[in-house]
Parts: structure tokens; sequence; C-alpha cells
């Protein structure tokens, strides 16, 4: 059987305009590959309903797992849960499990209409418990709608963990270099073809004046992915240059 | 005419697998608002060929410019400019312009094969200079492929912007208040609706033990954004809140 994957769609205008920056998708990039789901591919897209339902659609369809980010909280941006209501062609139904979750958490006196409105969920779908700020999110079919605040999005997902059938867990390691990519590149590309199960990335950094390279090894099997560091290693020595400790690694 | 449209390809594993933050959508994304160009969404693809080719096609018919950034280096995971050639179905090519900017940029001896590698370029493209480290980008049609290294690319991306027809310039506007979007949800959803070409994102933020939200504004008349900032002042304090100056903005 094929890796399972996924898709992760981040809804929110402010995203999209570089105002705020997306916390979720490290997140959840690094939750697939503990669980052995590929990531295959992330959008960013507007809190709009023609490009929300385009992508929840074409998504659903490609990947085993999608996973929503943002737009369902009580203002009048937030239309996630209605457009995939629409999306699935599925009626948007006050949900009174969502109801009793909120009224636990809000004060008497303090669940108004506005926040009642996050207890609207699409007919058939399962909800997923917010430990956080009591709104819950939903699950329709192979599609997870959670909010956009990293912290509630990162204890709901931990929710749903259970829902994921994934594969063998995604294993990386990460050598950092002061070579040059243009002076190993011929040498890398012959340990990448030595080594087709694991995958090598060459990413330059560029940090107070200083130039290098980090590369990181991803694959399934630990053995395989610590020889081929050990094969880059040798090369960087071989080249004259240095691998920096993992400490020293510079932030980017 | 409809104001030009764009679509931000962010190419690398590293991104997607949560190792790297990206960098770049909010840079450009900025520029698109300065340009008056709308940045509908963003794609954060892997290094593999299929993907690129299909969202290539598919955006590059979608929107007015697609902005490609990553994967032009010179390692073996560098493919995104014969994966572009591929996708427009045209010859890569050595470029001799771009042989004789490596040419400029390397000390005599350095520019090796793999370096020169950089200098193969889609038939039929026009060059993007690299003010910083030589390697160019290029602009195939609406298509324009940028490298992953922010610096570089933010310096490649003002060589563009002359090439780009944009509209009015999109401002915007923040308020930033410690009044909890349920509690003010419906009467912003009434300023929403008295201001239709301003559009009004609420975003929670949660820090350091404090809750509030950031209202952000966004259109292209500058007093009608005044007027719908001030109507939400009032709103706000209305609601016995308070609106915080810019410069105590919590860090998001």
């Amino acid at each position: 059987m094929p890796a399972p994957t996924a898709c992760v769609l981040i809804i929110g205008n402010e995203i999209l305009s570089g105002r705020t920056q997306d916390a979720n998708l490290g997140y959840i990039g690094r939750r697939c590959d503990a669980l052995g789901i590929r990531l295959m591919e992330a959008r960013v897209i507007a809190d709009a309903e023609p490009a929300i339902i385009a992508h929840v659609n074409e998504c659903r369809a490609l990947f085993t797992y999608v996973f929503t980010t943002g737009g369902i909280g009580p203002t009048h941006d937030d239309i996630t849960s209605a457009t995939v209501a629409k999306a699935f062609g599925v009626a948007l139904c006050r949900n009174a499990d969502a109801v009793a979750a909120l009224d636990r958490y809000y004060e008497p006196g303090m669940l108004n209409d506005a926040r009642l409105r996050m207890a609207d969920i699409p007919a058939g779908a399962r909800l997923i418990d917010n430990p956080v700020s009591g709104a819950p999110g939903f699950q329709l079919q192979n599609v997870f709608v959670l909010p956009g605040v990293p912290l509630i999005m990162q204890a709901m997902f931990e929710g749903i963990v259970d829902r994921l059938a994934g594969g063998p867990e995604i294993l990386t390691a990460t050598v950092i270099t002061d070579v040059l990519e243009g002076a190993m590149a011929r040498e890398l590309g012959v340990i990448q073809d030595q080594f087709p199960d694991v995958s090598i990335g060459s990413y330059p950094w560029f940090r107070h004046g200083t130039l290098g390279v980090n590369l990181v090894l991803r694959g399934t099997v630990a053995d395989r992915i610590a020889r081929a560091r050990g094969a880059i290693e040798k090369m960087v020595a071989g080249l004259g240059g240095k691998v920096f400790p993992a400490a020293e690694r510079p932030s980017q």
C-alpha cells in the first residue's frame, strides 16, 4: 500500500498578505513526518468562498488527508465551516455537542449569538475537541477543519492523531557545512545516486556574512540515513570543508 | 480592467517538511500590495517534476503573474529551471548571457560544470539579473522564476518590478484591541456591511497569557479606510475596550 498523503490548506487573507507569518505548516509537517504521512503540498488561500470550495474539493480528491487551518471563529470573515459544508453539498446545522462544548467554556451570559455561530457544523461531520478555547473543529470524510491560532491548532491536531492511518516514520538528519553548493554539487549527486531511498536536499544559507549549506537527509530506514550521512561527511572532509555541530547550526 | 492577480509557487521540500520557515511569501505579499497586484494564493510544493509541471501550468493559466521561488541552484535537487522548460514545452539551453553573468561573479577557475548548470535556461526566456550571487533567474511569459534564499530573492524581485503592470496600491491599517472576537462580532459585521469597499479581517492573538484581536483593514481608498478605522475605534470604546498603540502591538 502506498504511503498516505496529505495537503494543508491555510485559509486566511492575513497569511497571504504577508501580515502574519504562518506557523502551522511547520508543525503539521513535522507531525506528518512522525506519523509517516507524506505531506505533498500546502496552499495558502483567501477567506473567499469560491477559492475555499475549489481547493477543498480538488485536494480531498487528490490526497489521503486534507488539513485546513483558519476561519472558524465568530466574526464575519470566518467562513470556513459554512463554505466546507457547501463544498460537500451538505447542510450547515447547529450542533448540540458543539453548543455544549461552548457552554462549558464560556462564563454564564457570555455565550452570545456570534459565539454560537461557532457551533454551526456541516451535517454528518465528526467534531474535533478544542481543549483550549471551547469552539470545536470538525472532520468531514478526509477533511479536518482546524483553527488558525497555532497553540489551539496544535492541541486539536493531537486530538485527531488516532484517526489518521500513517506509515513508517519519516526520519531526518542534517549535515551543516561551509562547503558551498557549487563546490560539492557533482560529488553530492553521486551520493544521491548511491542512496536512492534517501532524499538529500541542499539548502544554502547566508547569515552574518557567512555562507554555507544545510544538507537534509530524509528516509524511513535509519541505517541508510546514517550511511548516507557518513558518505556526505567524508565528501566534505575530502573537499577540505568543515561539518558544524548541530549546536552551531545557523538560525534560519 | 480588473486588477492584475498573482500566485506564488514556493518550491522546496524543506519548506513543506517544516524544517525551514518560508520568508518569501510575506515579502512578495507586501510588494504586491504596494504594486496593486492581488496576490490570490500561494502553493508550497515539493522539488518533484510532476508537481512543478502541474502547478506551473495550472497557475499561469489562472493568474496574471506567477512567481516561483526555489530550486535554481547547482545541486541535484535544483530542478526548477529544467522542469519549467518542460511545463512550457520548450528546450533548456545554455544561455550565453547567463554564462557571462556567472563568469563575472566567480573567481577565475571556480566556474565548474555544476555552477554552469545555473546558466541552463528555457529557450525564449528573458533573464532576471541577480545582483547578489551571479546566477540569474528568468521570466517565461507570465512566470517569473526566482531563487529561494530570501535576500537574493528580494534583490531580484526589485529588478522585475518594472515588468509588472499593477493597479491602485492596496492600503492597510491595523487596529489592535483587547476586545475579544465574540464580544464584537455582531457590531464588526455591521461595520463591514457599511464599508463593502474595505476588507476587514479579524485575527485573534494569544500571547503571554493575554488575549486580543488585530483588525486589519485593506482597500485602495485612504479616506474610506480611515473612516472604517474610526468606526471600529468607536465600537471598541463603546464596548469598554482598549485600542493599543501600534508600538505595543504584540509580536506574532
